[in-house]
Formats: structure tokens, sequence, C-alpha cells
């Protein structure tokens, strides 16, 4: 069996190595115990090995067992993704519906064995990139006879760097940071930061159409895919490598956002950066946030294109910026490899100070060619370590229900949409988790017709009713994201969760046309069952 | 009947108030008749009335007659779209494959009853927007049994405009010019200008996902479609309007670039710009077009985002801007509605002149609010005359092969690309027009990855073999490009003309898909039969 170089996490977002210790487990409950007014303690993690799961319903077949096991700890760690209602059951040792085996195939060969032999015998594959979905994108549903979870961590290599069109072409289970280290002696960056980026892989960025680092302009990865390859139940599917065309519906553009149920991406062409070294950064407070995210709209429509341009609200800026709990905070950001961010920076800022927003003249941090990051002390600072330190283990189990929700909505819509989202997620926050609960915004993305809005939320919940209770506001959410005009995710994808709700955003006629594609590509039906269409 | 507003020419890209005089006719019959060396004349201009046509092989149903015809000059002048081969042929008084009946469809209510008697009674489809298309997509082809062409003239209404979100809802009938007309009190703007677009309409743009104004960053119409409506015989595609998204594969990116074969563009959501007040501009020389490209290359990786950047090589810079012969002609503009151009095109000067190029400081043209265009005097004004002034008719049947073909490819490709079509398609086109012939090129949009190349190709052929000598070099051409590592088209669309180099460029499995999308949506599979894929 080929050897990842890290262990997964059976229940944390992350490798073991990133497990929160027993100490950060028990200061978190002290801190929720503050805040609940009731004395919590962290759930016992099970051993792996005491997790009881069912036998596999699978014999694997001995030309796949070289890099297939239905080894006890291998299937317990690919039976969930990243949710927090998936990790809470994963630190219960609730495991129903573990894959049957788990493969690891190490070329394109093995994996077509894989896919030739569960289209043969009906085997349900779930393709795994880094198993960081929040919206139960890897798990094996209940009605599935017998599923195999994809691994593709032994296809993670970066295969090919061109600096003349600045592009390089990576196997799929490249992990982010992998990536990032082969990119640096050349100079070059992708540059795509999704929160998940530390675990997650390119091929499961462009199934789920990930979110990245830049605010504006090129936000999704799609936008950094140049081609793709997929390989399918009925053939290997390799769009030509172009820097734009125009020829036809775009192939790619049925590869980004598949989610896995077409086929298994194994390799892209991906745009790249030069790595920046002019940068510029300013946080600004705004007393109201309708005339902070007036700001926002009035930057990304001049088309200056920062890198960074995001707005906390007032309740988001106080749990982690640290700001007062009345002020917004604007975060904004230029980079360039190549001439000062100054003059941007500055015409920038002169719009904000224009629409109310308080800053001095020495927070505009510019920096010319050191490459030393801006953007990192005070409020701005406080939040990006907030925002990268994302510790989804800690608090798991001790009575605090958090969670997110994004979405995608035009500046016309936007105030009204707010509106609607804080009243009815917002009475049903209050009526199940009870007044203390809270619900926040910030903007991940924005664009010159629109925001990408992501709300948070927190309150107390009953130790053992964590799921029903967010089931019932997570259900009020995607309602009220539907109703109010918005989409079910800008960039944290369907995947089971949200499938229902997106059914209701999608073109009448677009459902039957997703299924027939899939009958063309993966005639049995046998990839990630579930997720996005029946079949 | 509804009547549109002008009357469109059968023989010249445009209207009847298009075409060229006799006068102008002459003019050009004496600058060939000079280049070939020998006395030529311009063809008779056939009365509409005395082209002869076959009868209409359609009964058309009473519900349809109000804005369906069999009339003999709608048939005529909707028989062809506007490549010089169709041209030629209405000159001459071919039209041996007219529609059976033209239908103007004033709402979606008639739209869909055209529709529907199609889908009953098995009569082919053909949507028809500004008749433009330079690669046979308007077409009956001759194995249909009867056929209407759809002309979408009277659904041609601005419906909405959002100033805030800077967007507009448009009926997909309507033309470029009336576009921006109406935007422009509202002080925005599409900006996007095909080289059709006095002609063009905005569903043809999105069905054939045409290029426009801008070089870099937002070139295909694509970037501008923020939401879509397709009435397909299956029933209305709609799409959500959302600034962006990350929600399964985009159903807005099946609509672009489908070409008619799912359905008819009804209308779409636009994003807007504002009107642009600040300009920049430059025009500088090269005396290596390598140099040239690579400056190119660098401007636009600096990701500055110019308006304009487009490079003609010595050939075209001496034809259509009256250089040397020797030298290229870059051509750089920046336009802004909110800031000065100053700076940025200082940094792109920059780069030229590390690069090689040749320019006076004097030449950098910068514009700070006055809304006056900069770039209209001296070899860059010169080139932008020969780029609006078509003219599609007067060298018509004069006994000069013009055409034109277009891909684009990655930089690292980029130079072994050239001097291969230079050498395949070179040869062939000595081979076939003679000694005298021209190849030239210039690059219409440029990537960070890579530019977007289109070739001018033209050269004396015996009247009345235009097609033949034609075929031969457009084979060539289509094999260059896709052996090359190019896409067919980069803003031309596929048509039937290009339908068999495109199937060779697509991924194995992506022709069953579309099939597969085209049972759902017209599953009788009346629509633009011949474009795309076979049903």
């Amino acid at each position: 069996m080929p050897k990842p170089t890290e262990r997964r996490s059976f229940w944390t977002w992350g490798y073991v190595s990133d497990e929160p210790s027993e100490a950060e487990r028990n200061h978190a409950a002290q801190q929720i115990s503050q805040r609940l007014g009731t004395v919590v303690s962290p759930p016992k993690v099970p051993r792996i090995k005491d997790i009881e799961i069912r036998e596999s319903r699978l014999r694997i077949p001995e030309r796949l067992n070289e890099f297939t096991t239905t080894d006890h700890a291998e299937r317990v760690t690919h039976t969930y993704g990243g949710h927090s209602t998936e990790l809470l059951a994963a630190i219960r040792g609730h495991f129903p519906h573990p894959p049957d085996a788990v493969a690891h195939p190490r070329n394109e060969d093995e994996l077509e064995m894989v896919l030739d032999w569960c289209t043969t015998n009906q085997v349900s594959a779930i393709p795994y990139g880094g198993g960081t979905t929040v919206v139960w994108g890897v798990n094996v549903p209940p009605s599935c006879e017998s599923a195999i979870s994809i691994d593709m961590d032994c296809m993670s290599e970066v295969l090919e760097i061109d600096e003349v069109s600045r592009a390089a072409r990576v196997q799929a289970g490249i992990l982010g940071p992998h990536l990032e280290n082969a990119l640096r002696p050349h100079g070059l960056t992708l540059r795509h930061f999704p929160q998940s980026f530390p675990w997650s892989t390119v091929g499961g960025w462009i199934a789920t159409r990930s979110g990245g680092h830049y605010a504006t302009n090129h936000t999704h990865i799609d936008d950094f895919v140049e081609s793709t390859t997929m390989l399918c139940p009925s053939g290997r599917f390799e769009t030509r490598r172009l820097p734009g065309s125009g020829a036809g519906p775009s192939p790619d553009r049925l590869v980004l956002g598949s989610e896995g149920i077409f086929g298994v991406i194994t390799e892209s062409w991906l745009r790249l950066q030069k790595r920046p070294v002019f940068r510029a950064s300013l946080g600004a407070r705004f007393s109201s946030w309708e005339k902070g995210t007036e700001a926002v709209r009035a930057i990304v429509q001049t088309k200056l294109w920062p890198a960074n341009l995001r707005i906390l609200d007032p309740v988001e800026a106080m749990l982690n910026a640290g700001l007062n709990g009345n002020d917004s905070l604007l975060i904004l950001g230029f980079e360039s490899g190549d001439y000062s961010q100054q003059s941007p920076i500055e015409i920038a800022a002169e719009i904000i100070r224009d629409h109310g927003g308080n800053f001095e003249q020495d927070d505009i941090l510019v920096d010319d060619g050191t490459g030393r990051a801006t953007g990192r002390g005070g409020a701005i600072g406080a939040w990006r370590q907030a925002f990268i330190g994302v510790n989804a283990g800690a608090g798991l189990g001790l009575g605090l229900l958090s969670d997110t929700f994004e979405t995608a909505i035009t500046w016309d819509q936007w105030p009204n949409f707010d509106a609607h989202i804080r009243e009815r997620v917002g009475s049903v926050l209050r009526e199940v988790l009870g007044s203390s609960a809270t619900l926040a915004c910030r903007f991940t993305h924005v664009y010159p017709d629109g925001p990408a809005p992501y709300y948070s939320f927190s309150g107390p919940v009953p130790i053992g009713e964590e799921f029903n209770h967010w089931k019932i506001v997570k259900e009020a959410a995607n309602e009220a994201v539907i109703s109010g005009g918005g989409t079910i995710t800008h960039h944290h994808a369907v995947g089971r969760m949200h499938k229902p709700a997106w059914t209701k955003q999608i073109p009448t006629g677009y459902n039957e046309v997703l299924r027939a594609a899939k009958r063309e590509l993966d005639p049995a039906g046998i990839l990630n069952p579930g997720v996005l269409v029946d079949f």
C-alpha cells in the first residue's frame, strides 16, 4: 500500500498533528462554560481502533489489492468530510456508513482499474481529495450497497512548470502547501488560498469551484484553470490547454463544479502568478454597516481589482478582530509582482474617506519590493489570525452550535437580502438556540455587480441535540437564501447538504441535462451518488 | 407582419444603407486591377425580386401567420450569414437553400408557438440574430426537409436598467448600437464591440461567445453575462441573476457558445461599465515581431489590464496602419470611468521601452476626464479606421480572395505555433493563390498565459474558382491550427464551417454529452441542425 505522508485526523479538519491538545480542548471548554453559564467538559476522543464499523461488504480483487485496502483506520478516516455535523458524529464514534474500501491509485491506469471494477460490479465510487468538504461531499449514502472511497493522495505531483506562460501541470491530489512549495523556486505562485488550503487538493478545488485568496476579479479556481483531465468510466476526458476560447460551450466548465459525479479529476494546467513583492493594505472602520458596504461597492466598481476587499459587520468585527461591537471593519489590500501599489490604494482610500470610513493616513501601509506582507498588525491582523486558525476540533461537543452559510447577490438586492436573512434566520436562531445566539456577516468576495456575503451563526445547544437544532437553522438559512434570490453557495459547493436547495435555484431542464451528461460519462451511475443529481 | 427598422442587405454585412455604392465598387475594382495586373469589373448586383429561389415547402398555420412570412425578399435575406463565401454566392444570385419561412416573434409566447409547431411538424428552426456569422451559423442544410429562420429583431428592447449593480436586462434581439443608445443616458455602457457591432445582437454574441472591445481581462461576452434566458422546445431555461456562484457546473456556461442548438436565447442580464472618461494610449513600433510580442506578454503579465493591447505584424501594420512593412505596431490603451490612467500607461510604456519598442514620450496621450478618445491619430488611428470600416461588399467577385482565421495559444507554444501556421498555411496559399499572396497576423486579445492571434490572408483567384480555392486554404488553416495546439476559434464561433475541426479539439465524450443535453432540451432535434453536433 502506498503511504501518504501525514495521517488525517478522523475528528477534525486536517492531520493528526492538527488535532487540538487536551489542554486546548479544556481551555475551549472553560471559555464556553463562561459563555453558557454551565460547566461543560470536552467529550472523550475515542481511539480509532475502538471505533465500531460494519464489516466491509466488498472482496477486493487481486489486481486492486496493491493500492486498495479495507483497513479499519482507513475506512474510518474516509467516512466523513469536515462539516461540524460530521466531526461531531466522529468524535462520538458514530460511523454507520463507512466506505467498504479505500483506494489510493498511483496513476491513471490504477484509477481506471478501480472505476472499471466499480462499473462492472455496481460499486459506488466516491472521489476523495482532502476530505475538507463542509457540504457532505464524500459520504457513502445509506442506500449504497457498497462503496469505495478513492483517495487521490498518491497522485500529487507537479508534472510541468511553464515559466513563459506562467502555468503548471499538476496532479489533482496535490495539497495546497505542496503546490506552493514546488512553485516557489520558480518565483511563481497560484495564490489560491481557500480556508481549507493546508489540507485540500487542487482536484477538490476544481470539483467544488472553490473560492480563494483574491477577493475581486479572479476569485474562483475556475479563473485559474487552463485545462483539465478527468477520468470517467466512459474514458479520459481531457480538455485542450488554452488561454481563451470561444468554441462551443466550454468543456472545462462542465468539469468545474462537477463534484465527482462525472469522473475523477486527475490533472489540470493552472494559471499562475508572479510572487507579489509590492503590497499595500489598509483597515478602516465604519460606524455604519450600510455605509461600509456602499464603500466596498464603490471600490469594486472602480475596477482597481484589489487582492483583498472584505468587510466584517459589527458582530464579526467584534468576535474576530477585536472591535467594539458597533463598528464594521473594511479590509483592503493590493499586491503585485511588478509595480508599486501606492497609487491604487490612495484612490481606494479616498473612496473610503468619501463614504465616512475612519482611518489615519498612517494606517495605509505600503511596501515597495521587500516582499514583506503588510496587513499583519492591528485589527486586520487579528482577523487574519482568526481566519487562518480554523481549529474546528477544539469546540466540538461542548454545547455550542456554530456554522456558516454563504451566497452571492446583486447590489440592488443586497440591503433587502441582508435584512431578509437576518430576519428569517435570526428569528429561527433565537427560537432554537435562544436569545444569546449570534448572527454575523462578512463579505468574502466582491464583484462589480454584487457581493458574496458569508454568514456565521453561533448559540448554545443541548448536548446531544446538535444535529436536530442545526437542521432547523440550516433549513431556514437555505430557504432564506433561495427565496431572497441568492445562490445556495458561492464557494462551499453543493454536496449532499445543499442538493435540495440547489435544485430550486437551477433552470428548469438543467437537472435533466446533467443527468443526461452523467449517463454518457458514468453509464452505471457509480460516481458520488447523492451529489447534485439523482441518477 | 412586424417591421424591422432597417432592411438588411442580402449581399453585404449590414443594411441596405451600408451597401457600397457603384462608385465605391468601381474604385475597389480599379485598385484590385492594379494589384492583379488584369482589368476586373464589379459583378452586377441582382435585384432581389429577380433572384430565383424554390417555392416554400411550408404551409404556415394561421396562428403563426401574424409574425411569420414566406415573402420572397425575406427568405432571400435570411439565406446567408456574412462570410465571403456566402456573400459571393449571394451577389451571384445563387440561393439553393433558402429558409421556407421567416418568423419574427414579438414575445416569448409567439416564439414558443413557432418552436412547438416546428417540433410537432419536424421543421428545422434556425435562430437568427444579426446574420453576421462568418462561420455558416444560420444556413439551412441541404438535408433539411423544411426550415424556418427565426429572426429575433422584434424582441429587441432594454427591459430594465439597474444602476446600482450596473447591469441591464435586455432582449436578445437588440443590436449593439441600440443597446448603447439606451444605456448612454444612464452613464453606463457594455463596451462590447465585436467587429460586427453595428449589425449583430446580444443574443448572437451570447450564442457565439463573441470577443469584444477589451483586449485583456474580460474579453468575451461570457464575462459580462450575469444571467440568461433561453426558450427551448422542452421549456424555458432561465438562470438566476448572480454576480458569482460556485453551485455545480454553471448553467450559463451551457448557454454561452450553444449556437442555437439547445434553444433560442431571449433575454440576458448583462454586466455594465461606467462610461470611460479617463484615457491613455500609445502606439509603439518594433523592428522585431518577436520582441514586440514579448513586450505584449510582459505587459499582460503585469496585470495592469489595459483595455487595448494589440500588436500588428509588419504585413498587417503596412496594409492597415500605413507602416513601412518592416515594423510591427503595438497598440496600447487604458481607460477608466474613475481615475487617471497616467500611472498605468507609464508602467506599460517602460516595459515597451525595455523591450526595444520605439516611441517618443509625446506619443503617450493621456486624457484626464474630458471623455475625448485618445488613440484616433497616427498609425493607431489608421488601424482603427481599417478595423471599423469593414466594407465587406466592395471587393466581392473581383478576383481577390481574402479571409481570416483566429485562435488562441499559450505563450510557451506561441513562437513555434506562429512559425507552424506561416509555414503550413503560407505554403498552401502560395500554391493556390500564387506568390503574391499575403499572410498577416495580429493579436486581438491577450491573456497572461497566451495570445489570441488573428491571421488574415489575401491573394488573386480566378473568378468563379473562389470557393474551391478558399476551401483548400481554409482546410490547411484548420489543420494547422488544430495540429499546432490552438483552438479552432477564439471568438468567431464554430458554426457549420468549423464543426469538423472543432470535433478534433474537444475531449472524447464531449460530443456525446452535448448531444445528450440536446436530446433533453430539443427532443425533436429541430434547432440549428448541422451546428456543433449531429443529432
